[in-house]
């Protein structure tokens, strides 16, 4: 089944969403799915149904609502993970069932506690209950590349003849050279007799910074025609391959690859912006594709070299990927229509009248004290307005705050609890301090403070809104809290109730492989 | 020539360097080349020493301090690069020429408008001129991966013959994929009969986010035992090989490479850390090795594998590469000589006896506003004043600011201009934007706001200082200013005239190769 079309498979919702603080809510994971859509990925893995209540509704609205891409669900190799998967994907123009069972010795004796035989026995029954419920299944081998090669063969080779039409072989832990394993995908599908009934795939992590050249030596030298990657390479520890750098490389080095991929790349810049600012997840400005230097040059020897001919520094073109100047969208006297219909451009649906209402009059109230809005600054109101409306407890009403050297910082704030209206203030080591403090003696949310970051969401004016980061630990917990405001302070505070908020919702919820 | 040592050549100070808004002042430089020979690193490519002035005593300072690593200048194929070179290295216990000269065609024709036969003949005479001066000279040909594999061994073959040791194939456009680089320097090698003569060295670019494995396949399959790197990763447009990922997975995958470092990887964090923070260049929470969630577990199922054996998930321990918790190292009972010590632990050398009273009086203050004193706090009080003692022309004496739902936030600044003190007040968005609007209405720079972020110094308290990194540009230049305060109003202020100063010292500039 070799051919020349590369599937991409976005796991951004799953195994992205799995790293420490990138946990999104429902409205998040329906927003950046739309965008994986525009994006025309393949698959779209939109979550672990079974993980829990909140996770299986994420994954249902999703398959409700994307119409081109197939959306998949993770599951364990179990009936009844494989039917809360069935049950949430029902609504899908195309849907998959992706199941996974650890193959290595490490994982099967130390973590599963099962023997070969055991393990050879649940895989089939799995693909086996999961084929009378859907004809699109995944099977996943956890830990594959550091399984014994005969007995991961046995496996691989009984869940195609109980009808998985894809196997993907992780490197669940970044251990991969490319070279190593592009010759373990090629030797295991020289082992498998129906391995041509199957296609292939590869789903690498980066903790040795080579994740996206094993998927690629995967693909080149092991055959395989399906890519499991994230946006920004999301994921746990030093995340999963980046789909952004997989495209380009088998765009820009087609002449090698000799493969077609459907992915639009003018879509890879907003998704990249979706997902750093869903999840509070900077992208480093030497990141491959999406940095913001990704595509700048400074020496002059460069520039003069750029200037000259382009390609003699430039392999890919920024506009390709979909970076363009910032452009003034829209301005104070910009109407409701204006408004609604840049929401629709950039994909954002509110659900009703009444929200649009509201997120337009934030907008009057921004554009008075902003002159030039941007996109940005409109997804981060949105996001900002859909995150205060998804777990409202904790809200801002008001701020007041003032430093002044030789004296301490002071702040006063008032927010909302449910329908109470609190009021509170603090001194602090500064103002944001002031402000967290006088909100923490109220809320004792006894919470740590993991991270605290700001980026203006536009550059090229003193003007722009600062976007904060507050990343919560609580009881094992980990939640992030994001807030824009043109005010640094004010969206600080935003940002910390937002996280609070999230604290506050708990859900429990048991999770996949990597 | 063909060994068991794996040569990590370094170049953060001078490729790195080249990416817009990282450069460095000379005392910055030279702290990182300290922590770059505690690193052990074997070769630390200090700068471009005829590229200007500051860079040239960048240069020296550097072959003045380090004794263990061997410095090494940068110099294009001419007389006077080199001599320039040779002569800022002069101090050095062991040093390197690296002279170099593009050799693609579309180099050759776009940007030098040069003949094959006036490089291959600059290059010969470059070569000859330096063998005069230095008898450890590495060769790089501009572009080598995109040259003529006949042209380039032919001016390798004479480079090498004129007595340069280490030959170094840049993939300059980071074009490369690892089977094709490896395969490009092999059969490099055996086209120049005299290739054993030389240490062959690779230099790649990550634009496809393959950097490092393509450094890797440039070692194992091509055979070449230097590799070129930079601390995360730094460097133009998506950066170089990252130094941290290339030194792990030699380390881990030891039983694959069979090849030895002498970099003690428990200074692989410090040094992370001492290269962000100067820079301003964020490292993504999910970045290999020194990333903040590399060895970050979140999902249930993971966290019970890495209870149950740590082997399961863990490739490599946190400690090895020097993650270790934040130790309170000091408060506001430690002394002046406690203080002191901690410097000389952490690397830092203040020039004279004053300047440590000064930082000492500095951090007296710190500790009267914060009770807990950590090794990052003490590196950023320290950049903090050796940055405003070196070019001084603005500095903050005082500001008071406020702001306040439904008012303009306001803000007052005091500074000095040189011996003036100047007063400016401003309304603005918020009371960071008031701020930076008040100084900019005396100073006039005309400069625009190219970044603006900020980052917790240390996590774990909401008392923690903020790190405000400001990115002006104007008149073509880009300059990065970094702030820390617990107050991130002062902060962004000091960030703001720290980047001003550099403006303000202009200096020319020619610049190299990537």
């Amino acid at each position: 089944m070799s051919t020349s079309q590369l599937i991409i498979f976005d796991t951004t919702l799953r195994d992205g969403e799995q790293s420490p603080g990138a946990s999104m809510t429902k409205d998040e994971k329906l927003r950046i799915a739309r965008q994986l859509e525009r994006l025309k990925v393949d698959v779209i893995e939109a979550g672990f149904a079974a993980a829990s209540q909140g996770d299986f509704e994420a994954v249902r609205a999703i398959a409700d609502t994307i119409r081109e891409s197939t959306v998949c669900s993770l599951a364990r190799a179990n009936d009844r993970d494989i039917s809360r998967a069935a049950e949430a994907l029902k609504g899908a123009a195309r849907s998959r069932i992706h199941t996974f069972i650890a193959t290595s010795e490490l994982h099967m004796e130390k973590k599963l506690r099962m023997t070969r035989e055991q393990v050879l026995e649940q895989a089939i029954q799995a693909v086996r209950f999961a084929r009378n419920l859907t004809d699109d299944i995944e099977f996943s081998p956890e830990d594959g590349y550091r399984s014994d090669p005969v007995f991961l063969a046995q496996v691989v080779e009984a869940v195609i003849r109980e009808g998985a039409r894809t196997i993907n072989i992780p490197d669940t832990v970044g251990y991969a050279i490319p070279e190593l394993y592009g010759n373990f995908i090629r030797e295991l599908r020289e082992r498998v007799p129906n391995s041509d009934q199957a296609i292939w795939s590869v789903h690498c992590h980066n903790d040795l910074g080579m994740a996206v050249a094993n998927s690629l030596a995967g693909v080149k030298i092991g055959g395989a025609r399906q890519v499991e990657c994230t946006i920004n390479g999301l994921g746990e520890r030093a995340g999963n391959c980046s789909l952004e750098e997989v495209v380009m490389a088998v765009k820009t080095r087609r002449d090698y690859f000799g493969l077609d991929v459907r992915v639009d790349p003018s879509q890879i810049v907003p998704a990249s912006r979706m997902v750093s600012q869903t999840t509070g997840f900077v992208v480093q400005p030497n990141k491959a594709v999406v940095g913001a230097n990704a595509f700048a040059h400074a020496s002059g020897i460069h520039q003069d070299g750029v200037l000259k001919a382009r390609d003699t520094y430039e392999i890919m073109r920024a506009e390709d990927v979909g970076w363009s100047a910032n452009k003034i969208v829209l301005g104070k006297l910009s109407g409701r229509n204006a408004f609604k219909q840049r929401l629709q451009e950039l994909g954002v649906q509110l659900g009703s009248e009444a929200e649009i209402n509201a997120a337009f009059q934030r907008f009057k109230d921004l554009a008075d004290r902003k002159a030039e809005i941007f996109d940005e600054d409109i997804l981060a109101l949105v996001m900002d307005e859909s995150a205060a409306h998804e777990q409202e407890r904790y809200r801002l009403v008001a701020l007041a705050q003032r430093s002044e050297t030789g004296e301490r910082p002071h702040a006063q704030v008032v927010f909302s609890d449910a329908d109470q209206e609190v009021r509170t203030e603090s001194e602090g080591n500064g103002p944001v301090d002031a402000v967290l403090r006088a909100i923490e003696t109220k809320v004792q949310s006894g919470a740590e403070l993991l991270l605290y970051s700001v980026n203006a969401i536009t550059s090229g004016s003193t003007e722009s809104q600062g976007e904060v980061t507050v990343r919560l630990q609580h009881a094992g917990r980990v939640v992030n809290g994001v807030g824009a405001d043109p005010d640094i302070v004010v969206a600080s505070a935003k940002a910390y109730l937002s996280a609070l908020n999230k604290l506050q919702s708990r859900t429990e919820r048991v999770a996949a492989q990597g």
